[in-house]
């Protein structure tokens, strides 16, 4: 029987940093195989990712990862706590023995912490003040009851994975890596390292190489960049073409957001734009930039508060591979390594993500599920 | 008094064959003013109007109109018969003593036949014949009762607008006027004229100014072109991300073409490809056109089927503008003159209209409605 480790992660895009977490995730935790469940072609900010799911996942492949499955967009795209929770239950639902996540906190007792989460109160009082943002209220919640400090959004993520490890009851033994130089949302680099958000901000410059595998960076030489201001002309048009009643039907469309979207939408001259005119105190860019690709994407409340979806081969290496025919024979799968006209269907639960990802096509210009093959890696074991 | 002979047009574009039809008009009636009822910036055929609103009527005011007036969208883009009501009940509305209209017969009895047509069952057994378009249905029912040959599309409408008059009790005198030269399909040109369909064609070409009025080919100078084409990637994206439930909320999205349309969109590489992939025995192309452009523009049953709506004037002479004030003392006005934040309400009767050119202006640049004034005829009277 092989022994897996699990990994929760978007690499928007994949590069050292991520490299070195693989690999310190198979040491530290003892298993044979490093499986990671990966948004797909969104990002839990509300944003496309900049390369397609295929060359993202193919870099993990060629560079640590031995299976990559897709998490589905009613995942990948949620609120902090929503995704920790999903990545968590489909780590579990493959067997994994261990989660390895990054954190610049490594020496915090999370299986304890991740306990009393789940022991708080659900709807603490203060958080109906809607002069702050919901995760304002939370942080201040964790901090004052918990003694955490959460000045760092990889440690708010390690402490939804613990909670959401302790309501499965522990399936998963917490494997904390520490996290190395930059932060997830510093602009910087240090070293061969940089954050995914520092390499976004310098992809069009030959730079952002020192700081991507070698294998990685040739895969990016082909992938076309998705940015949201390629997708505003969407958005701007459909926000044009649609009225209260409908909007209100999109996913987290709340509170009078649906007013503000439609007035402020008509001057607006850009994506950015859009959301400085929308932004209040009570909402983070974030959880604006989620709603306005919800409504570009057209998710509703039904699709988006079934959490349930399958989980999609995108990757693996031979190891990689026989672990799949490892859990493939121990229960009922809920993994599709090809799409087709049942599970493709766009009533399927799998429906969601093909049609999200047939809009990122308009950018990226390449089919991204119908007539996709995993990538397999075939290098010697 | 004055009194007013009225047109129902589309001036799409404005050209040497409109100019001499309101000559003839204003001679053949023996009217004051003459008036328009113009398309605003979609017409019947379910397509964007090649040049906006603003430009069209002023064409129009400077060749022999004396006051133009925009049909809502709810009027302007709808099957013929619906089109030919709409037009003449607003002009009925405008208090037209004559309507006047091209046709290639013009010794044919309108009126007579007018009733004729309304006195025919509603429902003819023959149209649930799904092998055949409607409208090959009605014309061979008209052929065959009321023995008139109807191989040209503005005998149609001729008829339309005489039975129309007649359901209201003929306020209306009915002024033929012949059409010179060209008919209004045909791709071809005569002399100094050409169909409007012929002009669009040639757009590009200077060879179109020939056919077109000196001062109305100025105005077009400036003027940005619409095409259905420069719309696709918005209805390619729209198709994309709506479901079967939500497009049959679309007006005439009936009889599976809901499917139709979002299974043959997957693939299509433009709006011609699209249509043609769509097109079936049962539909024309001007309908399946239409549901289209209803779909872009996000139209329901419930807003489609209302055609009560404001005229919105576009354009005056001077002696348009004293019979604006002539008919305003007579009698509660459905005309409204500038959009303001009451009557431009996305409610009120004329939201529709605007939110469609919210969607024109995305191609065209130019605002349509905010800020806009009728323009001014200013020579001498």
């Amino acid at each position: 029987m092989l022994k897996a480790v699990g990994i929760i992660a978007e690499y928007n895009p994949f590069h050292n940093g991520h490299r070195y977490q693989l690999q310190q995730a198979r040491h530290l935790s003892g298993a044979d195989v490093v499986i990671v469940v990966m948004s797909g072609n969104y990002v839990q900010r509300g944003e496309p990712a900049l390369l397609d799911k295929w060359t993202r996942s193919a870099a993990a492949i060629e560079n640590g990862a031995d299976l990559v499955m897709e998490l589905p967009l009613n995942t990948a795209v949620q609120p902090a706590d929503r995704f920790a929770r999903g990545g968590i239950y489909a780590l579990a639902g493959l067997n994994c023995a261990a989660v390895a996540f990054g954190t610049e906190q490594p020496d915090l007792n999370y299986a304890q912490l991740g306990q009393q989460i789940n022991d708080l109160p659900a709807e603490p009082a203060a958080f109906i003040d809607y002069s702050q943002t919901y995760a304002t209220q939370l942080n201040a919640v964790y901090q004052e009851r918990l003694h955490v400090r959460l000045d760092d959004p990889n440690v708010i993520l390690a402490l939804g994975y613990a909670a959401a490890n302790a309501s499965l009851m522990n399936p998963m033994t917490l494997v904390p890596v520490p996290r190395v130089a930059v932060g997830h949302d510093e602009p910087s680099a240090v070293g061969h390292f940089a954050s995914a958000s520092a390499l976004r901000q310098m992809w069009t410059s030959d730079f952002a190489s020192a700081y991507v595998p070698t294998s990685a960076w040739q895969l990016y030489q082909d992938a076309p960049v998705v940015r949201w201001e390629d997708l505003w002309p969407y958005l701007h048009y459909r926000l044009l073409t649609m009225t209260p009643v409908q909007l209100r039907e999109i996913y987290q469309m709340t509170e009078g957001l649906e007013y503000r979207f439609i007035q402020q939408n008509r001057d607006a001259a850009s994506f950015s734009d859009l959301l400085q005119r929308v932004k209040t105190k009570r909402f983070t860019y974030s959880r604006l930039s989620r709603v306005a690709l919800y409504t570009l994407l057209a998710c509703t409340n039904q699709e988006m508060n079934n959490t349930q979806g399958p989980l999609r081969v995108l990757g693996f290496s031979p190891i990689g591979q026989r672990y799949l025919k490892q859990i493939r024979s121990q229960e009922e799968s809920t993994v599709i390594t090809n799409v087709n006209a049942k599970n493709g269907a766009d009533t399927a639960p799998y429906g969601l993500t093909i049609r999200a990802d047939r809009v990122y096509t308009l950018v990226n210009g390449h089919s991204q599920n119908f007539g996709r093959a995993p990538f397999q890696y075939r290098k010697d074991e």
